[in-house]
């Protein structure tokens, strides 16, 4: 659809009340001013991806731009995703981070397997930060996707809240087609790397209450995996929904 | 899961009956000799990418890699689907093209559409034939992603198996996960530009039984849209089916 009439869309690392101002980072200041060509009186929404939106009123365009606060909504997420992803292969992490912030996964946690350590790159965590940081713009997401270090399957196992719901994706479980995404609370979906788990960590895995699931017939590529997980569960929101109203 | 144990998977041409002897391309030769370090009397498989499955025995293994057709199998698809897809921004239909052959669509068709049009690219057409090939090898399809020429809207939409089930990509639609992908047949997925259908493109498409489908609740880059058009349908194959004997 055009987005010719939503005013821009920006991040704000902190988002005070309505009434303050606050001034923008290069980043998002360069956007406004050289992307979206805004001019000084001209309105934006701006969130701090933590789920605060507010309505602002641009007061100075330049290199920082500075904007009025005018209205601020802030909510809690009522639903969430977290993937755990084994290592791809070569450098294909940055578009899954695009790609996951886009769908509103709310957590990447790398995980280093047996068979597949995450490589450590320079600058990485920035790069990912500022590809999520678009992406939350593109996508007009209330919550920015947060991707954390990596760490070893059994910690990353250990951090998820444990009301969760989890899933492992595994060619030989049910189809994906055949569950239905949580349409509430937290949801967990784990990867493993290129060459799979082992049998001790699938054995934990699988203790932990990850439930197998089927994402297609072929094999797919770790990212891909992740990609398509994270797409079965963004199906379960926006839209209509046959339980409500709108399908009468 | 470790692919240690099966055969190394490649893509020919053309693939005559048993006992007779191939010479493969120059790509899948380097692929066998130098990625899967092949010998000769060592066991492989092949697909002619439109459903045709071989084991091959490598006779040569150098420069060509030569090899005897030990037998083969035919099949054809009992589902297919065809991505009809507006232009992405920037450079971002390589991934698109491996993504999409990874989980298994069939074509797909690049659309001009009023607010958008695909950019001429040298090369392109042999790139994503490249691409498709090494996503056929990782993921041991039996058939090959078809990269079309770019065509109007009005005639891609007349190229559409006419017993097709169709739907468009669209944010107020009913939600992808309340809609069961087909287990057989034709299903064929729109996406628009990113700027969007014009009103007359959306008529038409709607007029010829495109049904709305979200994919999230948010917006979706073009090739994101597309990831998770062909996400849920691959979605609908593979694993074990509620309906099938293996959930007993």
């Amino acid at each position: 659809m055009p987005a010719e009439a939503a005013p821009s869309y920006v991040w704000v690392a902190e988002l005070p009340d309505a009434g303050a101002r606050i001034a923008l980072s290069p980043e998002e200041s360069h956007y406004l001013a050289h992307v979206c060509r805004a001019r000084v009186g001209d309105p934006a929404s701006g969130t701090d991806g933590r789920g605060g939106l507010a309505t602002l009123r641009l007061t100075v365009v330049g290199g920082v731009v500075e904007a009025r606060v005018e209205s601020v909504e802030r909510a809690a997420p009522t639903r969430t995703a977290w993937l755990l992803c084994g290592a791809p292969e070569g450098a294909r992490s940055d578009w899954l981070v695009e790609k996951l912030a886009e769908l509103g996964v709310a957590v990447l946690q790398p995980v280093d397997c047996r068979r597949g350590v995450w490589k450590a790159g320079r600058d990485r965590q920035e790069r990912w930060r500022r590809l999520a940081v678009a992406a939350l713009r593109q996508s007009r997401r209330r919550f920015l996707l947060e991707v954390r270090e990596p760490l070893a399957l059994t910690a990353a196992l250990a951090a998820v809240d444990p009301g969760a719901r989890r899933w492992i994706a595994d060619p030989i479980g049910p189809r994906a087609s055949c569950i239905q995404p949580p349409e509430h609370g937290a949801s967990v979906g784990l990867v493993g790397p290129a060459a799979g788990l082992d049998q001790d960590e699938r054995d934990e895995v699988v203790s932990l209450g990850h439930e197998p699931m089927s994402l297609g017939d072929g094999r797919l590529r770790v990212e891909t995996a992740g990609l398509a997980w994270a797409a079965w569960w963004s199906a379960g929101a926006g839209g209509k929904s046959p339980k409500g109203p709108e399908l009468r």
